[in-house]
This record gives structure tokens, sequence and C-alpha cells, in this order.
């Protein structure tokens, strides 16, 4: 294993350019000088955003390989470039690495995070590296594009909208408990980890450690002009539909039995002894599309056949979750919230 | 003292919102959704650069205040894009937050981000604010513009190229010797700090906790085309040139004596009992710029009276410093190196 300390902070910038590759069309300088200089697409509004992920609070090196890492640090990124309807473009990374963390090990992180940028045609075009006290720490941003007029955002979702998701929610929450039960819950209970999940999981726990943004779809969504409001399911479905009704000014009503499960978490709650509607409504991280489609345009979005389930619809009121039997209930915001307890 | 926990994730970036105003004619969503939406001027080129500073590392809070280190956070970034010559446009601030600031602290790195950024008219666009287990953690991505013909890179530097820098060197680092001297070294020594520091020092202190980018002087270089080459000093003097040759693939001769030193410089150097060229080679985080003239061009360039001291010439050799006398030594990149001890 080679030392950070053996190459430095110079010798590893230059291991990252020759594993990305110095320059692309888009990005003429490559990476290396004191700011990318990019080429944006005339006429197309630019898109930026930034997330950082924290040792010990986003992930845990005793369960999280850094491939993944990489990978998951893209992928959230571009899920919120989905999330617009935009093309992601390009994107800058910057790492504090404590002491402890070999050369491979960053090498592994940044090959995880172009197997995922690459799949999108992501040029990565710079970046921070330092040292940090105890964390590791990782920030990205990403860029993109879209037209103007095709733009979606959380505002725009306006009554008697049909509300849609994109694949199944709750499976990343349930992954990630299962990492943690895995890690340490059963065996503090006494009970083998191994018989206890009889069932394959792998599903679940990939879906925690490597998400796949929904580019395409965000993308047909936004050409086709169905859709009149997205956001991407990050915080927890009661959260991400709170942000959409916050920022359109309208309320919904959710039909529990809509939301739409896999067959994966199902088997897990049962083992897990907790109900998969718990992840879906407060888990986050599914990284799935959250959107609102206007009813006359109803017809051409299912002609679209986007893989997706109506979950319920847009209304003047507050935001209602309507359980099984016709049981209203007050849905509260309970993804997750950073300070809070 | 309100606490984060009080305020929640949501909370605090209403709270942001409000101070930054929502929207601008650059940004029209302001912040506060997946991504910021931003309108980049036609037919320029897009510029991109993102800083990292981790407490401990880049910054300690016993002796740096969060106004400052909200300027600091603005100013590293901003100086990357004036280093090319550019105009900064938008800004987005990622956040790592530990337990025990309050939220008067976050406010206070805000407002010293703002009176910064507001000084180029640059909005604060984006963003992610998130609970860190034990460092602060800030990491900025600044986005700018510039003409592509008019861009300054670290490549471009020709043999026979006057190598030119703005306003004084090593203030910044001998800054920071003052402030880890005052806080631990000269009462380990059972020196009194105040009595061994009689002149007043605040200027270079001032100079590391809230520097300030030399936009206007980057951007008239670039639009005058007098420059072939520019950088910012923020690892050193020696660094930052060594970066300069290598990327030009040229060598240069650097004269000592020409090297600008402040007067505060010079009598904190004879207090601390040390050289200021070793602070202004090897100090870094200056931020000033340091940049190449065509022979051709000197003219025209002294004529734009451009504050800065000619410090010595581009040549096909290697990176050598002339000491006063005539002595000629190897220039070795002495600057900040992350991961090196």
């Amino acid at each position: 294993m080679m030392k950070l300390s053996d190459l430095g902070e110079f010798g590893l910038i230059s291991q990252i350019e020759k594993a990305f590759g110095k320059k692309s069309p888009g990005a003429p300088l490559g990476i290396g000088d004191d700011a990318a200089a990019l080429f944006v697409s005339p006429g197309k509004t630019l898109l930026a955003t930034t997330d950082m992920l924290l040792e010990g609070v986003h992930f845990d090196l005793s369960y999280t390989d850094f491939y993944s890492l990489g990978w998951k640090s893209a992928a959230v990124n571009l899920s919120d470039i989905a999330a617009m309807g935009g093309i992601p473009r390009f994107s800058l990374t910057a790492l504090g690495i404590p002491e402890g963390i070999s050369v491979e090990q960053v090498n592994e992180f940044y090959k995880g995070f172009k197997a995922l940028i690459r799949k999108y045609k992501v040029d990565l075009v710079g970046g921070d590296t330092c040292s940090s006290e105890v964390d590791l720490v990782v920030s990205v941003t990403v860029l993109g594009e879209v037209e103007e007029k095709k733009m979606l955002t959380r505002a725009g979702a306006k009554p008697g909208d049909r509300i849609f998701v994109t694949g199944t929610l709750g499976d990343s929450a349930a992954g990630l408990e299962l990492l943690l039960a895995k890690g340490k819950g059963l065996r503090a209970k006494g009970k083998d980890v191994n018989s206890a999940f009889r069932i394959p999981h792998s599903a679940l726990i990939k879906r925690h450690l490597r998400p796949v943004p929904r580019i395409e779809i965000g993308r047909k969504l936004a050409l086709s002009g169905c859709a009149t409001s997205m956001i991407d399911v990050s915080d927890g479905l009661s959260s991400d539909l709170a942000h959409i009704c916050e920022q359109s000014g309208v309320g919904a009503d959710i039909y529990a039995e809509k939301i739409p499960l896999s067959k994966e978490i199902k088997a897990a709650a049962k083992q897990l002894k907790t109900i998969p509607l718990h992840y879906a409504l407060s888990g986050g991280e599914d990284y799935e599309l959250l959107f609102t489609v206007t009813p006359s345009k109803l017809k051409k979005f299912r002609s679209l056949r986007i893989p997706s389930r109506e979950i319920g619809v847009i209304t003047r009121g507050e935001i209602d979750i309507i359980h099984e039997g016709g049981e209203r209930r007050r849905l509260e915001p309970t993804g997750y919230n950073h300070f809070r307890k």
C-alpha cells in the first residue's frame, strides 16, 4: 500500500489527471489550472449543485468501500441534475483525506466516481485535495445544462396534478439498516448475522451503496413537457413531497398502498420486524424521481412508458396520507434533517 | 445563543435564503431547488473552481472568527477566478457543522462570505448544509466567466517573458505565525505576548484572515492582452512559480532582492527572528497574482499602471533564485503540499 505522504498533493493530482484524461472538447484545459474552463452549449441554462458526504454522518468506512463511496458521491449530485430535467456535463471533487488512507483507496474512490460519471459522459474538470485531521471529507459539485423552458423545478405543481414516483422507495434505507445490523445490531443480540438473513439482501444494500441517478427519465420527462414539478427522493418521500408542496403552494393526498415497494424490502422488513412503508416515507437516499403530471397531459405521459407509479394527487389542502381502508392522516416530513436529533 | 438543533437543516437554509435574497437576474430560482439555474453570458467560457477549508488544517477556531472564515472561504475561490482573468459570478457553499456551533456563528460565517462576494457582485446560488461529527468543514465552489481568447492560464509563459507579482508576499504566512505565536509559542517560552510585539501586526494578521482577491487586476491584465500566463500565489512563490514553469515548459530566474516585502513583515521578522524571504517563498495564502509579460508588450503593460513588481525573467533553464551578490541557487518548490510532512 502506498502512502499519500510519499506521493504528495501534486503527485496525487497528477495521478487523477492521468486516470481521467487531461482534456475533453467541453473542458479544453483539463484539470490542473487555477479554475476549469468549460464550454456550455449556447442558449442553455447552466445547472449547478453541490453535495457534501462526511464520514460518520453520510457514510461509515466499516461498511462502505471506496469504490462505492466514489460512485455515490457522483450519483447524489447527478441525481440533482436529473431532478431539474438536465444533462450533467462537468464535475469537481474536493477531498479531505486523513492519515491512514492509502493511495490505492483514493484511487478506488476515483474509479467508482469515474465509472458513474462516464456512464453519462460527464467530465471531471477540477477539484481540491487536502489532508484532513480526523475524518474523510468528500464534497462534489456537478454542473449541467437544460433548455430554460424545459427545466423542471419544485415549484409548478397545481391542484389536480397526479403525483408519480419512479422505481421503488425505501430500499436504500433498508439496505443501510441491514448493513448496520450486520455490523453490530444482531451480534449484540447474540444472533448469528448470516442465519438471520436467509434471503439475499444484496439488492437493497446495492441501492444504498451504489444508487443510480435517473438521468434518462428526468430528461425524457423534461423534454415531453408533461411534468409540472420534479424533485429527487433524497430525504424521504414525506420530506421531498413537502418540498414540492411548499414551493408550489399546494397540498397532496398520497395513497399508502400505492407507494411502490420492492419484493426485497418486503422480505427484509419481515426479518427486521419493521414496516417497509416507514423506510419509504422517512428513509431517503433512494434517488428516484418524484414528479407531478398535469391531467391534460396524462395520456401523452402514459404513452412515454416511463417506469413509474401514480401514488396520489395534488390538492389545495394539507399533505395527507390515506391508508388502506380509507383512514386519512397528516403526513409529517419525517425524512432526514441534519442537526435535528 | 440559538442551537442549530432547534432550527434544523431546513430552518437554516431558509435563514440563509433570507440573508442573501432569493433571486437575482443571473440566478432566477435563487437557492432552494435541487440545483441552481444560472444564466451565463452568451459566448463566454465558464470558469469553475472549488476549494475546501478544513478545521485543524486550514484554520483554527481558536484564532479565526467566523466572519473571517466566511470571507476567506469566498476569497480563496474568487482568487482562482482572478488568476484566469475572469469575472466571478456565482458561488455555492457546502458546510459540515459539528455540535456546539451556534446559529449565530453560522450567520457570522455567512455575513463574512456575503461581505466579500457582494463586493464583486457574486451571487450565492446554492449549497449544502449538514452536520459533521468532529470538525467544521467548508467547501466552496465559485463559477465565473471569461472571453475564451482573453483567458490566462498557467501555460503560456515563454523564455524572455518578464515575471511580475502584485502586492507584497509572505504577509499572510507571517500573520499566521504571529497568530500562532500569540496563542502558544511565546507563552511557552515564558515571554509576554503583548510586550514581545511592540509594533502593530494587525496588517499581517488581516492579510491572513481576510485576504483580498485581485479580481480587478486579473481582469485588467486579461483584457489588456499583455500577460502570457498567470496564477494566484496560494501555495507560496516557489511552488506557484513552479506550476507556471511546469505547465509552460520553461524555467525562470528570480531575483531575491526584487521580491516585494511589506514594511510590516520586515519588522515582524526581526522580532520573530526569521527571514521575511522564507515566508515569501514558502508561505503561501497571499492571493497575489503572479504573471508573465511578453517583452513586446512591456511598454503597454507599464502604461496600465498595475501595482506590481518585476521579480525575474522566464528562461529555457531551471528555476533559479539569484541572491544579492549574485549567488545563484536552485529554487525548490517549498510551498504548502498536503500529505507531505
